[in-house]
């Protein structure tokens, strides 16, 4: 039809999830990866592992037999010689959306699984560990089969970071309000003074650049115009985010976006997730109920929320340029999850704080493709392409967030009514 | 207000759930069918035991608390000197419905609960066992409390055949179709032929009249007048049920109440639940997956399908008038969940089968209380006068029901679209 | 299939809705009717005629285009010579439920209808009403055409009742409150005191007896056996349903029904439909707001409050038995829609007072076939049977009814939930 | 709390509407545009006038009052002495969503609204013309108040746009399928080839920076980076989206976004709205149902849709900033409303064609504010800023925009799954 139509060369997976110059060997990763995986889940009944609380969040042992799947489906169904699966229906079992590969098992429903059981899920993950070990041996100078063990590693840590959400909010809901560890929240001291830290505009280059791993939706690195603005310093804390509920925050339309001011009231919400008001306020985290610390940083809030908390302050929230352009300065250090605290802790140091770690922080960024975005051919092109709408970026991971997953060119993102994950505020305003 | 209202006694609850002449110590009893309970679980794993498939069905370790918070809560914390809870948490968290104690856990929720686990509701069983046993040494002879641990264990006997419809619909939608138990629903011959046995009518008396124990809802006995009609002689098969699904029964509108065919149409139902047509037509039973026997009863069948096949056989369903009247005669016995078969089994004998057991039978008698009904005072009275309004009587009892548990003026109830229960067909006309 | 099937004689039109003795010229009644329809509609704009205000009710529009339909369809395209369509598309877009006729327009969106125009359906009706006479006046001996004539003259009286009560229903939607007519509910002074009436027990006849039209619904007369009872002098008034509120019936789980407490928590009902608290109470009544008179009948209450109330007073909803029974020896007499009042009065008299007219009045009765129950054979066989399930029996006409349209063996019949019909509440209890 | 909180200066509304330079008088402008609106709403009924089909959408007289409240409540009610409303119920009834004004009468519900009436809402028209006429005369040098009416008069423009929207959508749903005026969409030829045309990148300016009068939304003018990319020449026929859908692309999940796919299932979709396969296909347009013309531009079309197309094009839709690039050096001149076609139609001419009218073509931008975006204080600032979340942005205007109401700059936007209104596809890809 089209007078010019041209073709498109087919894309090579390891220009889309480079990982050339990894600085650990593919198959220590891996270990570690898969490990520490078991490791999260192990604090947990079995029961607890098989329970869904809601369609967005899945069963840890679901996560468990999915980030298997993903070894299994997208390496040794490829790779290894003589293939075959673990169990023949898996493979649509533990398919989360991955619709070049078949027909998924419905989302809503994977709480329904109690077959096959946890002890069945443990065994399919050590035989898929033993044959990616043997099939690494073998081949392992095979580019594209390190490519897509690094990206398998980094998929199972992004399940890792689920693993610790979901589980919260399914603890959340028994009136028990059961602790997944032992570690409480501290109740901490004031966070730092907040300041306005200013940042010049001009052209600026964004998105991944270096030889290690990234997803491709941070390709590719390309040029941006960005005015003059200024960052908070750090995380909104419970203290100011209380002030902003006194001062009537969710009895206000003004200050909400239109679609959150629906959703507000018809969730008929008051406060961020987690939080309850009996006497006092109190928080549920992984280490059970703990008053409200004021210092503490505020988590589980919404786009919504964070939007409208930051219009009430006269304020808005950044740009992921302007914030990618900020951070790219900070070393790559906070309170993630190998910290095993699993809640944000209290700013400190100078200048620009917790841009790492703690929570994450939404952007005023839909999430779309950069200019020149490729997917990978086949199923792996859907790990990030077809969800760009309707979505906003968050930046920065959090303190469920493996530390090695994270970069400063990362692009998280969710919907504008999520509250399960670590996510958190900080303002932004022009200069 | 009015000119001349008169006060209602107080009614003694011995008087509404007699059970004066009792073939079994009420000890034995007790001891009997919560080991009964405890065994009908057994053969499922921790999360099996965990999982809710839908709102009308409940985990079945939440049946193994609830029935222990029934006897906890209006026995010992009634009768036990020095009563204190087994856990604070959990007379809220095991209450199914009764307003009269207090705030409920909410149903469709009760598959969140991963804690307590296992372990510990077995625990709470045997605590609350032992505090019984040792009330029953002391208070034996106390007529209100022998009257309410006789009901208790007739509650609980109502949830073993819930633990077993609930378990049957969480299996089935698992795609690894597991079995619960090793036995398999046999290929059966050929049921006997259908005959219509003919019934006499005029003034009858129904309703419980004896001195043994019976629900509230059975009574009191009283006056019915009644019509000549004719009754089937056994259940509908598989076979002839097939009959009508192949002659576009559920494509007929003219077949179907008019809200039973909206449903129908809502639903996209072509088939009762647990039959599949792929190759040929299977069944899922509690032994998993097998071909859908001819000779067997149609089961999981709801009221509007009942009704549908009924319309279309130029019949109708009986009355509980009728079904009572004509089954006061035949012996109480029966396939029954004592049989451990756990599926309906083909017709044999002569004269009226499948009376008893098998299968519940669908009567066209809206659930409503007999002339002269009255309700226990206190949270007891809402066991069964709330749940009388748009539901129907099932009667006879099924392979899931335990033997001693059924009277033959025992009435079951559920809402027309009811499909998870084991209800079958049979069929009567006028005379 | 089975041994004896015996084949079912059809059904003889004349016999299931028979009219052998009217007591007025099956001509005259039908340009009466027909003529009454369009003075109901009269007041109202093109805009009120054609606006549907929820699933449950219809377009006043819509029902002086169905009511024409019926008589095209069932008597024009089958008696008339050289029969054509007035419109080719009406027969779908008119037809209500009659799955027999073929495909219906959807329910709740007939107040999409804008064309055609309230002219167009007017012409539609002077056009069907000319052919009808024409028929009439060559036919008028063939007794199945008088039967359906005399047919949809009740059915079309059956739509009277339902204009008055959508367009109340569409018209208390309005912030303007708008009123259908200038009449207004007199501030009325106290009713009559209510007293209990005894009646006896034993085999009763129950049923349509005689030569005049019926609904199919209501035979064949049959036997019932009846326990002594006694019934409320009058309705329940405003004044006493309002110290039930006062008592906090609304918020007592106790007094309600299990589905019906869902339905008042999910609804957050505090009240009937259309009353108001602001200062005091107020009422919307077909004349407009008016303040709550306590003499005046307590109307628009569903099965589940009409229960509530009842059980409040340690009383019960009369069976259908107990109501006819009792009403047989009434005077059919009383408020009806001839009035032109269009909203309860207050009782006068002596012994059963409002037994016809004012309100409906809820029976404890699921709307159930009698024993010996025929539908019509074809699409007529539509009109009662296929709603006899979750509906609930009420009896005696309400002020919106048209007076020569009531008899006491009448059977009306909506869902528990139902409000925005007149119905209320006459109390039974045992004797 | 912050340490160096910055007062933001109120917004003086001239500058967020600026219109300083208006080719035309304002009051002419003004009695211009509010004949138009009575002349779009003449052809239809009163009945036509008052239905709402679907809660996106409006009824015509809705649009016809609240244009007008908008008058009364933002000019009449600050500038007029002696201000008194027309009717006291009439600012809650018609206000749209100004939650600085006050309540709203729920917008699912504005088709309930039989009164006022259709000519009572004309009166109101006819008042609020004559007082703002009266106030024009006597303070027509008030530059905010010139500012107001004209933000009156576009504010009404895009009313007009809704009111032949949603009238076609309402009268799509009658199975008379009526038109909305006689003018028929022409069987037309060809369209013309369709070519790539490129454009240079480099860091450029959008948004408004003229004199005339703007939106808020188009503030302020800024710069952005852009990459090299090329345009389509024109819109996608209805001839090109028949080869998306003969090729199965409705059946292809790997086309489609995420949400997009999950929308098209549910939804059970195979083709825009409008369209429908019998014998072959044929389309809804205003001028009533007309066989599909390949040559003119696909229409109805959602963003999900939009997108699905590009993707199997292996192109993609243009961002914002490429569009106005590109349509900047294009002529203000198209098939706008003004001509009264109502219709897309073909393309014709040289280089980019259609840029402006057919129909509003989708980018992939999401509706954000621009660097620097402000609200104005008070109750007008809802006018845009509120919806900047979850919608995408149309430009260029449709054959049922006015012309004179249309801008390079301007930004419409809607949620990725409307289809009512007049959009379109327009394709980009990388240079």
């Amino acid at each position: 039809m089209f007078s010019d139509k041209r073709m498109r060369s087919p894309n090579r997976l390891e220009e889309l999830f480079p990982a050339r110059a990894l600085e650990e060997e593919v198959d220590r990763r891996y270990a570690r990866v898969r490990a520490r995986t078991v490791q999260l889940a192990a604090p947990l009944s079995e029961e607890d592992n098989c329970v869904q609380s809601m369609p967005d969040a899945s069963p840890v042992k679901w996560h468990l037999a999915h980030t298997t799947w993903f070894f299994e489906t997208f390496i040794l169904k490829r790779h290894e010689s003589g293939f075959r699966p673990f169990h023949r229906d898996f493979e649509a079992l533990f398919n989360s959306y991955y619709n070049g590969i078949g027909e998924q098992y419905p989302r809503p429903q994977r709480g329904l699984l109690t077959r096959p059981g946890l002890a069945d899920v443990h065994a399919y993950r050590r035989n898929v560990d033993q044959r990616v070990h043997e099939l690494l041996e073998k081949r392992g100078d095979d580019a594209e089969l390190r490519a897509l063990i690094v990206l398998g590693a980094h998929h199972e840590q992004q399940h890792q970071e689920l693993i610790l959400t979901d589980i919260k909010h399914l603890l959340s809901l028994n009136p028990l309000r059961p602790a997944y560890h032992a570690v409480q929240a501290g109740a901490a001291g004031p966070a730092t003074e907040m300041k306005w830290m200013a940042f010049d505009g001009g052209i600026v280059e964004i998105g991944h650049g270096g030889n290690g791993f990234c997803f491709d939706n941070e390709l590719p690195r390309h040029k941006q115009y960005l005015h003059p603005y200024q960052l908070a310093s750090r995380l909104i804390t419970n203290g100011e985010y209380l002030e902003f509920i006194d001062a009537g925050g969710y009895q206000t339309p003004g200050l909400w976006l239109s679609e959150g001011w629906d959703w507000v009231r018809a969730q008929r919400l008051s406060a961020p997730l987690y939080w309850r008001r009996d006497d006092g306020w109190s928080e549920f985290t992984l280490g059970g109920v703990v008053p409200l610390s004021p210092g503490l940083p505020a988590t589980h809030i919404s786009y919504f929320e964070a939007d409208a908390y930051a219009r009430w302050q006269h304020a808005r929230l950044p740009t992921e340029v302007e914030w990618e352009r900020a951070a790219v300065a900070c070393k790559l250090q906070g309170n993630f999850a190998d910290d095993n605290l699993f809640h944000p802790q209290r700013a400190g140091g100078r200048g620009l704080q917790q841009i790492f770690g703690d929570a994450w922080e939404w952007t005023q960024s839909s999430y779309a493709p950069y200019p020149g975005f490729r997917s990978a051919a086949g199923a792996i092109g859907e790990y990030n392409g077809k969800f760009m709408v309707n979505q906003y970026v968050l930046r920065g991971g959090s303190c469920a967030t493996p530390r090695d997953h994270l970069r400063v060119t990362y692009r998280n993102f969710f919907p504008t009514s999520a509250r399960w994950q670590f996510s958190g505020i900080r303002l932004a305003r022009d200069n």
